[in-house]
Parts: structure tokens; C-alpha cells; sequence
């Protein structure tokens, strides 16, 4: 399973082997949310979806929605068949519109409507990303969401009809405070909101309801999810981040989405890639104040920059170190990126 | 004529046909204002000038100077030929000398120097760019006049000799307010200054001689405006943007340049790329706020950045999206971009 | 001497005649810190480090353990030979470990530990800006480095055991004020900062001694480095720049590093290159006061960015010059840059 989607997942942007089609469309759908965790499992979707649902049902409806939308853009568009049969077009439209919800309110009319544009024009960001990235080889992520959503979250105060608030979120940042002791009750609850929060929830059941989800799909995913989580949590505490942001999740849920990354899905599992995606991890999580504090003064989120920015860094040196992926540089390697990883031509 | 400009234009970074170059150092300087459109039209070009010049003289005589300074450094450094005699190196000159004159104030002895000297610099600046994008096969559009004009403004306030005010334009952004509802009269100011605005002119005469340039040059180029202009101006108003700012033509002139680049120059034009290119002139209007707001704090303009971001997803993604320009993968497009779109070795 | 110097920073990211690799670690070590400078020469490696020692023992041991930790981590990840030997692995490492001395206190245990995280990290975004801009056949020069440090310096104040100050440093961008009339003093002393500053120093004679290093490898290279410095003063000057930023080197110290790139390490020296590379210094020059208001809002540092962006769009641009670089488009030339500057696959 696990094995099946970084085939999946390689084929975003890249060759690789044929990856195992899901066959109808609404579980084609339902891989949307899953793929947020790398995963092209309805049934995980499906979980995931449960999850949002328990928080929320409106969310569950904005996720599942916006998966289905962005799965429909792309077929209508006429993008390739092995992008949008493994989810790989449902899951940055599914974030783009849960994210909207979140931040706009789910029950607005012009939420609603937004939701839905914003769910067709990621996908046109969502191809024109693949294309840009596969000089390099790299994969996409969640970059699409992260350009969407952030740019519509700084428009937002400029527009009567889609800002809620009366004011603009946009403020310097300032040197944190409080403390920086971690109580026990904090680390379980961080542990889980790791996980949450990449859906934008901060409920410690939803995280555990989204990583049982996970497991269901692959153990192995689920012991480096963990992984990654424990790392965001000694990391953000041995810099001596606020107690408080550690235990809401905001400081760890870019280092479990690295771990995935770097450790199963980009790179096959290894003991060397373990340390290597914790290494990952534990960047991201000292990257994220800097992406909060880089955006705070127009107002923006950090959204998952620091995972898209960090597993990019990560995957593009890999190459550089035949010592960590076991292999010097073999015939196969020895074609310079450009050449051995032409995207196929409807990509 | 209308196709005419867009093998120019595709001769940007990309092959194509031989392109029908203008001959005489005049004509070609007449040129570089027409290119800010994407029209190889000298009479066009000095259309453009006159448009300037009724707004005020000294516009006029920095553009244009602006641009014969840029095509000169140009064919002195050697740039390749087929770039110069088609108005391609002239208009980003001429935008840089227009909007110097325009935000530092025309009349001094220190804004002449310095535009004099941008328009040395923003040729070295378009060569990087045409090659750094020739990589994905897209053209420059008006990167380096943004990259330049951007920096200069920014940098502005930390030189007194530059600087005429007496305080930095830097702010945190702000939420809007002020009425949405637009009057008949707002309308029709809007519809104009839409093109007016790409020359920082915000007088609606001055965009309907603008207008009546493109059509000079083309009907279709001048149709694709006309609905560019007005998706703007409905976009904006959709979303809740205050009606001064849609009547002031800020918020949609980016609509306008994005209209003609996807409808005509880089894709051909047909209904399919018309709905597409609408598409991307709402997506560059609700960008528009976005990227003030990014550059705020730090005292910066949004010049036609939301056009230029815009118009590179758009293109980028294009290839991906058979049905939308109505052909399969063929031979020719199943060669990676690298290999088809290789820049002349001039370039 | 230079020649080789020019070899060695050429095999940075592209290929180019076997570069003269320096044997045993400690030498390579030393090349850290001259590489800074562009320089492979151990003995003004050297003399850097006894630079920085005249101003803080600290500074030099940072300097010198910096080189040598990302020396080290780059062989155990089995980087390419001809980067560890020839300092390339250690500049980066050099100016992060220093950087994080000056701005977090050289006293503290948290600064130690956290430069010896970062030097270990700068290893992975060398490798991965080696391999993204390895497509450009562009070098990586200290791009890695104001990456990690912009983003940790960003980062800090939200890590309560890394930040030493109470407040945050974020702040709006102001206009400035102040004299602009350079007194005799003024020059002598910015002559010399604005080559100390590269290394975070505001003493004229750590610049002297640091400008005698650079003599002792090469006299092109001082005498270029002189004519970037001079450069540096009159262009902040001409433009009004307070002479108080002027004497302290803050406006100047990218004005040398650019003439060196520019001007014999990645293109040949020759008077017409010798031009283009003032035009570069001056443009940096100007460039400073831009990136320092881009990142004031967050609180960041402008490091040797402009530096930076200005070498990397004046090397991108150089190649559809013919002119300036004294030959038409040869065979050699006439292949797209991702042909004929395949990186070498273990790079």
C-alpha cells in the first residue's frame, strides 16, 4: 500500500513505475483528502473526512467539496489520467476550501461562492506548478494551496463582500512570550494537534481520528508521522518556543508532513532517510516563525510553506549525497535531472 | 497585423516563425511603447506617445526617451537583432523612465539621471530574465520593468538626492471601506482608466486614445481589451472592492494586460482561450489587493506584478490542458519544453 | 593564482578545466573563509581568520570552526571531492557560524549549539541551491547562507532561549535623514568597511588586513576589489545616501563582492568586463537600501543579498552580450545552457 502511493506520489512530476489507478470517481474524490498525507486510499479520505466532520460537519462538506471540484476542473480541463484517478488534483483544492472556510466562515454566502472559483482556478495554479518544478524533478505538494490560499488571505481585507472582520489581521511581529515549560497534558495534546493542524483544526481527537487514518493506509507512514511529530515538539521546545504555540500544534504540523516526505514517499524508508527527513522536520519547525513572522506584516498565514520550502531544499540535495541514499552516481543517476525526468507530455 | 505581433511576441524566449521586423531606429523606438500592449505598431507606438503627452508633455517625452534609450543600449551591447527591431527592448525602458517621472517627479534634474540610468540597467535585467525564463519557454512580459521599477521604489527613501518627500510611503496594510456600489459614471471611468493605468495615467481620455491605438494596430487585440477592461471591472465589484478604487482603474489595468496576453499573443485567439484568458483577468483582479498589501510594508507598489504572476501560471499550465487548445499531445509538444522552446543561441 | 581561483569557482555548479584541488583537511579548512572572497587560497584563509581575531578572538574561532564543521559534514555526506577540497563547502558554513555570533552574542551556549545546527543545515541548502541553479549554469555564491541566516535572524525573536534582546527588531522602513556631505575621513574609513563588513566587521583595519589577504592570492583580485569599494562610496554618495551609512560600510560592502564576481572569477578580466562590473557594483549599491526595506518589516538582516541578486541577473544576462564578452555565438555557445552545463552528477 505504502509502496503504492510514492509511486503514486513520484508520478507527480516525474517517471516512475505505472501507479495503481483508484477506478470511479467518487473514490477518486475521497483520495483528495488523503493525499494531503501522501496516501491515494479512499478510505483514508474517508477518515479524514469522518475527522472534519467531528469538528465540524460544514468543514467535512468544504473538504470533501473542494476535493470533488478541483477532481472535476481537471477532467473537464483534459489533465492526465494518472493525476486526477490517484487524487493528486483533489487535495490542494480540498485545502484551498476548508482553509476558506476556516478563515472567512463556513456559513457565508460569499465563502461559499469563493470556495468554489478558488477550487477551479488551483487548478490551473496546480499544473502550471507541476510544470515549473518538473525541471527540477520535483513534486508540487502543497504549493498550489500555499500560493491560493496565502494570496487570497492578503487580498481579503481588500474586498467588503469576503472580509468578516472589520479590521486587517496585518501587524509587526513581536518577540514572543510566556513560558516555555511543557506540561505533560501539553505534549499529548501536541502530539496530536501536529496532525490536526495541517487540516486547520486544533481539537486533539480530530488529530488522532486523521493519524488513525493514516496507520489504516500503511503502519509505516503512521511510525514516521509520529516520528515527525515527536521532533516538532523537541525542537520547538529545545529553541525555547512558547508552551502555549507548541501545545496548539501551530509549531509542529509542518515537521510531520516533512517526515512523510523525506521518509516513505520521496525517498523509500531507510534507517539514513529516517534521520535525514528528522532533520527535515526539525528545520521546519525552527522555519516557521520565520514564515509567520515574514508574512504577519501583511497580514498573511504561514499556511504549510515551511514543509513545501524545507522538503524542497531537502529533495533537490539529496542527489548530492550518494553516502545517505546508499548508491553512487549510477548510469541512471548520471543524466543530468532535465533528461531523465522529462514529465510525460500531458502532464 | 494582429498575427504578426504575436510571432514577435513568440520570438520572446520561444521559437517560432521568422517574425516581420520593423526597419529604421525610429520605428523600432515607436515600438517599445506599443510592446507595453504586446503591438510591433509603430504608428501604434506613437499613438501611445501622444496619449502621454496629453495628459502631459513630459510623460510623453519620458517614454519615448525611455525607450530609444533602452532599444540603444540594447543594439550597442549587441542584443540579438530580431529582439531590437521589434519594440522588445524598448518597453520595459520605457515604462521604468515613465513611472520615475511619474512617482519622483518629472521635473527634476535627479529623476532624469536616474531614469537614464534605469533604462541602462533594465536592459542588463531583461536579458536575465528572457534567459532564466527561456527554461519554461515563457516570455519576459513586463518582469523587468516590475523587478527594477520595484526595487528603485523600494530603495527610494534610504537616498535623499531620489527621495521628494519627506516620509517613507510604508504602511501595514489596512481592511477597506467606503461604498461598493458603482455608478453609471464610475463605470464608464473605470472601463477606460483601466488602460490608462498601465501608464500611471489616471485620466479616462487618455485611456480611451490608448484604446483607440490597439485598435489601430488590431480589432481583435482592441475586442480582447474591451473584455478584459470589463472583467475587472465586474470582478472587482463582485468581490467588494470599493468603487473609487474600481473608478480610478487600479484595480483592473492589470485585467486588461492579461486579456491580451492570453487571447491572441500567446495562445491563439478563440472562444475556448477567450474564457480562459477571462479566467485569469478576474484571477489577476483579485490578486491585485494581494500583492499591494505584500509590498505595503515595505513602502511598495504593485506596478503590473498581478498581470505578470498571472499571466506566467497561465501559460505555464496551458500545455497541460488539451481540450483547451484543442489539440492532443502531438509530436511535436511531447518533446519536453528544454528541447522545442531552445532560445536562439543570440538571445 | 587568480586563474585558478576562476577554475575553482566555475566548477561551482557548472564544468570547466579540473580545478587545482588543495590537499589535507586543514588546508581546505582555511579555503572556508577565503572563498568568501572567491579566493582558494589557504593562506588568505588565513589571514581572515587572524582578521577577525584583531576584532574578537570569538569572531575568528566562529569564522574558522564554521569552515570546518560544514567541511566536515559536506565528507561524511560524500559530497563531490573538488567542492570539499576546495573550500566551496565551507564559505557558507564560515558566514552563518559568524553571523550567528555577532547578532545572538558569541557568549552563549544557545549560539554555539545553534551554529552547529546551522552549519549542518547550510550543507543541505548548498547542495540543493548547487542543483537548482545548476539549470541556469549559475554558481551558488552565498545564496545558501542568507537563506539560512535571513531565515533563523527572522526566526529568532520567536525562540525565547535564541533571542538575547526583549523585543522583537521588526520594524516599518523609515526615509532618512541625516548629512550627506562625506568628509576625508569618511572615505578612507568606508573604503576599507566596506570590505570588513562582508564579514560582519565595522573596524577599517580588519578591512585592511582583510584587503592585504585578498593582495596576497592575487593582485587582480585586490585591485578589483579596490575599484568595487570606490565604486561602492561614489554611487551612495551620488544618490544621497547618509554619510554616516556611507563611512560605516554598510552601504558598500556588496559593491566589492560583485566587482569580484564580475570581474576575473566568473567572467575573464578585461576592461570591457571591468565596466560591466561596476555597472553591477553600482546597481548593487543601489539594491542595498531596497532589500534592507523589504526585510525590515520582519525583522530581517539584507546580509549580501544584493550581491547576490545583482551577480546572479548580470551572469544570467552576460551570454546574449556578444559584445561584451568579445565573441558571437560559437558552437559551443549556440547549445542551450542546459546542454552544455550539465553538472556533473555527484555534484
Amino acid at each position: 500500500m505504502w509502496g503504492c502511493e510514492r509511486d503514486v506520489r513520484r508520478s507527480d512530476g516525474a517517471g516512475g513505475r505505472r501507479p495503481r489507478r483508484v477506478p470511479g470517481f467518487g473514490p477518486q474524490v475521497l483520495c483528495g483528502p488523503a493525499q494531503v498525507m501522501f496516501l491515494a486510499n479512499p478510505w483514508t479520505g474517508a477518515v479524514f473526512c469522518l475527522a472534519l466532520c467531528t469538528a465540524d460537519w460544514r468543514y467535512g462538506a468544504y473538504g470533501l467539496g473542494g476535493a470533488a471540484l478541483g477532481t472535476g476542473t481537471a477532467r473537464l480541463l483534459g489533465v492526465a489520467r494518472d493525476r486526477v484517478e490517484t487524487g493528486l488534483e483533489g487535495f490542494n483544492s480540498c485545502l484551498v476550501a476548508l482553509c476558506f472556510a476556516v478563515l472567512l466562515g463556513a456559513d457565508r454566502l460569499s465563502t461559499v461562492l469563493l470556495a468554489a472559483a478558488g477550487c477551479v482556478v488551483v487548478t490551473v495554479v496546480t499544473a502550471a506548478v507541476v510544470r515549473l518544478l518538473g525541471v527540477w524533478d520535483l513534486p508540487s505538494l502543497t504549493l498550489p494551496y500555499c500560493l491560493l490560499a496565502g494570496a487570497v488571505t492578503v487580498a481579503a481585507p481588500g474586498f467588503r463582500r469576503i472580509w468578516p472582520h472589520g479590521h486587517s489581521l496585518a501587524a509587526l511581529p513581536r518577540a514572543v512570550s510566556g513560558p516555555t515549560a511543557l506540561r505533560p497534558g501539553d505534549v499529548g495534546g501536541a502530539f496530536f494537534r501536529n496532525v490536526s493542524q495541517v487540516f486547520f483544526q486544533d481539537r486533539w481527537y480530530v488529530g488522532a481520528l486523521l493519524l488513525a487514518g493514516v496507520f489504516l493506509a500503511s503502519r509505516v507512514a503512521g511510525l514516521v508521522a509520529c516520528c515527525g511529530s515527536v521532533t516538532g515538539i523537541l525542537t520547538a521546545w529545545a529553541l525555547g518556543a512558547p508552551a502555549a504555540r507548541i501545545a496548539d500544534g501551530t509549531m509542529g504540523y509542518n515537521a510531520v508532513l516533512v517526515a512523510l516526505a523525506l521518509c516513505g514517499v520521496f525517498l523509500e524508508a531507510t534507517p539514513a532517510t529516517l534521520l535525514y527527513a528528522l532533520l527535515g522536520a526539525a528545520t521546519a519547525t525552527a522555519l516557521t516563525p520565520a514564515v509567520a513572522a515574514l508574512l504577519a506584516p501583511s497580514g498573511g498565514h504561514a499556511f504549510t510553506w515551511p514543509f513545501v520550502l524545507t522538503t524542497f531544499g531537502f529533495l533537490a540535495a539529496v542527489r548530492s549525497f550518494p553516502r545517505l541514499t546508499g548508491r553512487g552516481p549510477g548510469p541512471g543517476e548520471a543524466a543530468p535531472p532535465w533528461q531523465v525526468t522529462a514529465p510525460t507530455p500531458s502532464v
